[in-house]
């Protein structure tokens, strides 16, 4: 860390291969907090099942990890030399339909659920579906009750219409945690100018990825084009509500994109059968105080790298989660 | 209330229907504190179905009861004239065979489990199994969980040998919540003088049973009688280490006694097809501060009286779980 480094670092995605290495990574790159994915795929036991790994990993970390519950565990990580560790959801099918697992969920932990994941779910529509008829009944009643429990309602891999509908639905500031510009890498899993500015509107908040399959040049891409990313995303967002969701899938095998992918929902593949490979100046967290040279180099001020590295996601986070 | 009613009324054990008119009756009988039983043969999801209907109930009635997380939560009940309502499973069932599990459901609430209810179970042995093969491995493990969060070990319908080793086992003090002495009323599923013993010497505490299987003369047992066990029982525990759970079962059908008695382990008719009639003398929580009158029948002190009615209890709960 330089002494130009943003002093407060937050990813807000990672799905690794969670390891004592990693965490480690995670220190030595600085970073305050993490939102970390619990799963996809997966029901209500099993998430659990996932869950108490978690605690596992908390327990045997306690040196370098804490689980994140409010805004105040991000100063709490940084006072201690850790990093807090934000659980979410890519997927509601932990929630079943039972509309009352989402209390249950967030009392064991979580902070962040996605409506959908690619395909059409319980709440709403994916980005892969042929059509998008927006937030269905129960999503509705998920959004209110995320709304009363301090859930953050996250948009990344929704459908156009279902983002739109659960933006102006949600009575508190929603996030797409991990996805870009859809004009600068032509992929409708990144978002539309029209969803940016509602999303903007709403004091929302867009986390930008890393994932090469969202980036203009994909693994190829250089940090001076995630600067320049950042920078058309900053025109409509502003620094305040622009950060970094990386989508880190660090030491995770094949078969876990094959399972984001395919899931138990069908037989067939589904598009890519690895993960490609990263950006050479984005492969683990100790890169991660390195993403402010990219927004320098595009002209991004001391202060506006620092919120984009983690000072909006820490504001954000401070006013959306309730104090635990 | 009179002037020589206890202030502080717990009761340690009940499994009403719940009701508004239940939590009504609490409120009118002054009680601070009613452990009140989750569920008996269920599994983990059907477990947090429950938790969820508890959430209901509390928000539906938050004028009258409040979610008990600890000691403290009795007072913060007492000063907002409610009742505070600690939950508490009959069964291990819900844990299934996942140690992990018991964390997740201490974070949902619940602050009690029984090791066993009647039969064997993944932890030990329950009373109406002909050999009592006493705790399990998974049941150490167990033990040592339930320590290291803070739940509270109930014996209750434990067999001899499982009660006994399970007191010796456990790093902190257990309950009895819901039994009375054998030698007063023979079944099984009251607890011997050895029994006892060893639990006031580990300081435990029991809590005297007004189910009517469990007295000596059934529905038929006075007032006075009730006095007589508790004197019996508080020359072995003190009255320090007495208290009341009384298994009131207001309003249940008589479908519930079979699902208690036989959940689905069995075809076969188990016992009693029908709840017994309760005494007169305590058929609600209206009841429950007249139960000072059958102790001091028998000369127990104002002092001793306060401490049976609740302020063991009081004390045993602020010093076993941890502050929320």
């Amino acid at each position: 860390m330089t002494a130009d480094t943003p002093q407060v670092l937050i990813d807000g995605l990672q799905y690794c291969n969670w390891s004592r290495a990693i965490f480690e990574q995670m220190r030595q790159g600085g970073l305050a907090a993490v939102h970390a994915t619990v799963g996809y795929h997966e029901g209500f036991r099993e998430t659990v099942r996932h869950l108490v790994d978690w605690r596992t990993r908390f327990r045997d970390n306690e040196d370098l990890i804490l689980l994140g519950r409010d805004g105040a565990d991000i100063e709490r990580a940084r006072v201690t030399n850790r990093t807090a560790i934000f659980l979410g959801l890519q997927n509601p099918m932990p929630i079943e339909d039972d509309l009352g697992l989402v209390e249950m969920l967030f009392d064991l932990g979580i902070r962040f659920m996605q409506l959908t994941y690619n395909n059409q779910s319980l709440l709403g529509c994916g980005w892969m579906e042929k059509e998008d008829s927006g937030v269905t009944r129960m999503g509705r009643e998920a959004i209110a009750e995320m709304n009363r429990l301090g859930m953050i309602i996250d948009l990344s891999h929704a459908g156009e219409r279902t983002a739109l509908e659960a933006i102006a639905l949600s009575q508190k500031p929603v996030v797409i945690s991990h996805a870009n510009p859809r004009w600068l890498c032509g992929s409708n899993r990144n978002v539309s100018r029209t969803v940016m500015q509602a999303l903007r509107e709403k004091q929302g908040l867009l986390g930008l990825s890393l994932y090469p399959l969202h980036l203009a040049n994909g693994s190829q891409t250089t940090l001076r084009q995630f600067g320049e990313m950042a920078s058309a995303a900053a025109e409509i967002m502003g620094a305040e509500h622009l950060g970094v969701g990386s989508d880190l899938c660090q030491d995770q095998p094949d078969s876990v994109v094959r399972w984001m992918r395919e899931g138990r929902w069908t037989r067939q593949a589904n598009g890519a059968a690895s993960f490609p490979p990263q950006p050479s100046w984005f492969v683990s967290n100790l890169d991660f105080p390195g993403l402010s040279e990219g927004l320098f180099s595009v002209g991004f001020s001391k202060a506006e790298t620092s919120l984009v590295l983690g000072g909006a996601w820490h504001r954000f986070l401070v006013d959306s989660l309730p104090s635990a």
